[in-house]
């Protein structure tokens, strides 16, 4: 079987378990106060242009946004979200069970908007009984979404213009950061989050890491005493340089961002392929996930040779489904895919 | 500087990093359903003999206690510990940020007995307004426990009789089990924790992993549903093989036993040096952790060339201090560490 | 100015203060262990037909439905409420605080429907992913709703039949319940919430009292300990008996019944007033909230002598607006209000 | 029986059940926003000298700490309080389950000092390791104590300038609060109380009121959105005027002092005669709990007529018991009592 049902089916990229080796006997203290965590930071923060960030290393993506959630907000506090958003769906009611309530918003091709957030909050201030419910804390996006589109920087701009109004925090999760990076239509960068966002991370577990994310926290109020926070609510890795090293590797010669562009191509290479034989899609993506409206029948024979996900049903005949590509796709596999697919949705 | 203040200054044994390497360009899913966690699952359960166990793979010790603790109180039940408890001391609280007080009980050489159990169970069943006070729920041991002693297997099985009388859950800590495992002194084996506990964790982060923990769960009603909590209250690692592939290999050739014992053998020279040169010990320890009782200019001296823990005050002029080997300790520095702290105890 | 906006803008039922009054040198026991706190459990049992129920006294709602679902759920477990629930709205997040969260229904005129619930959880169970997601475990209704209106019997039986069906408990919350059980369309009555629910509670702040709620706990599973979880979460009223001798005052000579028709009875004249000058209602109710659908202009004429609630916007010029009428309302003041309301829409 | 087991076993004082009697049919607005709460509150801050606190009138005191110290401490702080603490005893984990740790200092007479809080904090500090502990964030004190004793003016100034010089927020429980301002040793005000804490509250439930406390947060951080808090933790009294209009009974023409100074009076009495007869007591305290040591059979023999509270074991053959006042204790049952203890004394 030959799978696209995500990005981390894979290893981790042979420069990283290369790294991890030549270093292994050497002797360090933990927790991430070694050398190369501070090395990784150092570049992070250079690349960000944000020297007075704080960087954080954590083992994944569920661990990341709860501590940061859990450092923003105040009891009474919740999170904005898009109804799609990663921490409102599947990630087991963590945000709930540190005690916050999900804002949800409908979302747009997995976006939200500013003027949806303000609306939100102008609801709540203005109701004389708002003390009864839960105060608008912190606005949760990620980059791309989990549909795989991309917020542009206008669209970020006018978003972190609402939250200055309201007093809300801005966190971006970037699980799948680097895609959104190299894709065409990309026009926001490293600097610019930094810029905007009062924290945001940078995956690794998803674009060619074992596993790990890099958080940027931006904002004082936000960086006091997070060790603590981090400790208490999702543990810290005792070899923490393990991830640090990672981390280096990633950002060594323009890695992250080449493996990344690797993806992306071979994802628009199936977009581009299904759309040529008529295929609808369920929106425009240009990073690493699509998600094509296929019928059922064509589903089930590709089933029995790839691996992808059902997305949602779409008519009594037609499924959306999800492709995914990563750091660590075949050439020579995307090629057999769209073969296969072509003949079943001609033959269909 | 030499390192001995702890067992994860390394990073993983070569046969480790060998197997990640081997496997690292194969596609399976994730969180821990591909089939090298359902091997190294099996091979535990088998070791353990424990067939109907529940085994959950986790990347840390303050991840998997946790989750574990978690799963097993209701919201108005509490943990009983030796005040010299991980659980207690050195997670930032996290147990109790899921909501649950730790009643401690003032540890012996690191341990508490069943009598000590009964007694708070007692108090506390005995007292008319005991429901407005934290109900006991289960009790945490570790073995060996953080002063690097061993519960004897008279021991364990007082406690969890009186477990039985008080309807208290047991579950052991054994970030360090190796290190217990290989001691000259150990009377107990990984089929009587298995026997004995509701649940017990089998430590690899400190036993020559990269990180993970292997956690089994006995009771019934502590497996259902587990998978639901640890997803919410600590995540899952995405690329769930890595844990399966290194507990593969750490119970492959008996690697976790010999390079345990590799450590404790160094340990227990250690400490043999010091005992002939007329240094006291905080107490008897076959493990990996020794806790001389040094004078504080020979700390200072020593601090020049080695890193090793301070614990606590001893007198006006002494200090103790905790050395620690790991698998990845080398003889030569033993040797050398010997020798230099003899020829400074003759001297002082 | 003439309140229509809450049942809760008076004291307490004239022979509740009565009863405080005559018992107020009486010396007991505090945290309802008392005598009286003994017969008004017992007194509801009898009316309940249920002798094995364990009867809480508790001084809120918010508090009894905090503390009874914090009892109900695991650690990954949420519970299902309409959109229009009050743990969903009004509460600040107390659940989600507590660690839960709410998987909310879209309501039809403040219900929602065994199928919708059955729907929810075969969505849950049919996923592989499950344990990414929150699992159902209590449904959350009230009778009346929030928006007035009642559960048929049959309706309720359903409910019961699809929680059995998903191992979900089943939670009234009956704040109201005395309007209920009094309205001309109420097909239930105390026995059958006995009967069918694993826990509800009869109001009084809403119908009589100063304030208190009387919690029936019908499941073991959820009896077990609960006074313990009381405690912890929400408190115990130190001079428990108070909420005892306020049931015992509403459960004697049918009073609580027949304060409750009062307020019904002016309600439904209200609402009839309006229907014959031809103003919509949102819905039909016929317990003590009505729901008007009134033109802009009148609302603000009517709000300079009478107090009522916005509830939304209905179009451009018009709103829907809550009256509520109580134990304590008036005869002649719902004779003004009808009046001046009929004399508006007519001029208007 | 007579009881002398604790101050809240009658109901409330006359003037208090007048007043809610010839106001209980008056209509005003819910949830501490009427009038009655406001000139409550003007008055407190007005006796306190403190016109910028804010004043929230809450239940109970299990309430009143968990909302304050939910509202002043960051996840991963803890606060401090002494090992008798009423908070680290007997409110059920209420402090745990809002996620924080307590750290117990070792009392003396009830009572911890300046230094040990020094000396914990710096501990703290100094700790490398110290993300991995408790970060203290609070101190938490009653007056009078749980043994009925009193810090001294001099006693709280050292513990604020000590919470100054480690960002300490400092919180006083004053559930008996009108007892210790009535003590004849009493050096200290409410303006002191206001002058040095951040938060405390002036005890109403076991003084005189039905139930209810009211608390003064002098810190704008703590002030901060407390409503929202407070109704997520706790719930808010629907009629919450109940609450303003006991508070403004009780400190009506010195209401609060004059029963206040009614119980030390009589509890002094007691310990007086017990003292009298060669009857030691644990401690000494001049306010309405007294702890004397009695022979076990005298216990014994009061208990056919009295109930009062067996506090510890003394040694084989004695006890140390709790009689306290309140503000309707009678004087004939004091006297009565000393005529029965001391001719059990004598003929023991």
């Amino acid at each position: 079987m030959i799978r696209f049902d995500s990005d981390y089916t894979e290893g981790a990229h042979p420069s990283i378990l290369r790294l991890l080796s030549d270093t292994n006997m050497e002797q360090t203290c933990g927790y991430g106060e070694d050398d190369y965590c501070l090395r990784a930071a150092d570049r992070l923060k250079e690349l960000c242009h944000a020297p007075d960030a704080d960087v954080h290393f954590i083992t994944g993506g569920t661990q990341t946004n709860l501590a940061l959630i859990t450092a923003a907000l105040r009891p009474h506090q919740g999170v904005i979200s898009a109804d799609t958003g990663h921490i409102a769906v599947h990630e087991s009611g963590a945000i709930e069970a540190s005690g916050h309530k999900i804002l949800t918003l409908p979302n747009t091709d997995g976006k939200i908007s500013a003027r949806q957030i303000a609306e939100m909050c102008e609801a709540h201030y203005d109701d004389e009984t708002r003390e009864h419910m839960v105060q608008p804390g912190l606005v949760y996006l990620s980059q791309p979404t989990e549909l795989g589109t991309l917020y542009s920087a206008r669209e970020l701009a006018d978003i972190r213009s609402t939250c200055g109004r309201f007093g809300l925090f801005l966190y971006i999760d970037g699980a799948r950061c680097g895609y959104g990076l190299a894709a065409e239509s990309a026009d926001f960068s490293l600097p610019l989050l930094a810029e905007l966002c009062d924290a945001f991370y940078i995956g690794g577990t998803k674009v060619g890491a074992l596993f790990g994310e890099a958080l940027l926290i931006l904002h004082p109020a936000l960086q006091r005493d997070f060790r603590y926070i981090l400790k208490q609510r999702v543990g810290r890795l005792a070899k923490g340089r393990l991830l640090g090293l990672q981390f280096l590797a990633l950002f060594t010669d323009d890695l992250y961002l080449r493996i990344s562009q690797h993806a992306d191509r071979l994802a628009c290479r199936i977009r581009d392929a299904l759309s040529a034989c008529g295929c609808p899609m369920l929106l425009h993506s240009d990073t690493n996930q699509q998600f094509p409206v296929l019928p059922d029948d064509v589903c089930e024979k590709l089933s029995e040779k790839y691996v992808f996900s059902h997305w949602q049903r779409f008519d009594d005949t037609h499924s959306v489904v999800r492709f995914c590509t990563g750091w660590a796709t075949k050439e020579e596999n995307v090629d057999m895919l769209i073969r296969d697919i072509t003949a079943l949705l001609k033959n269909g």
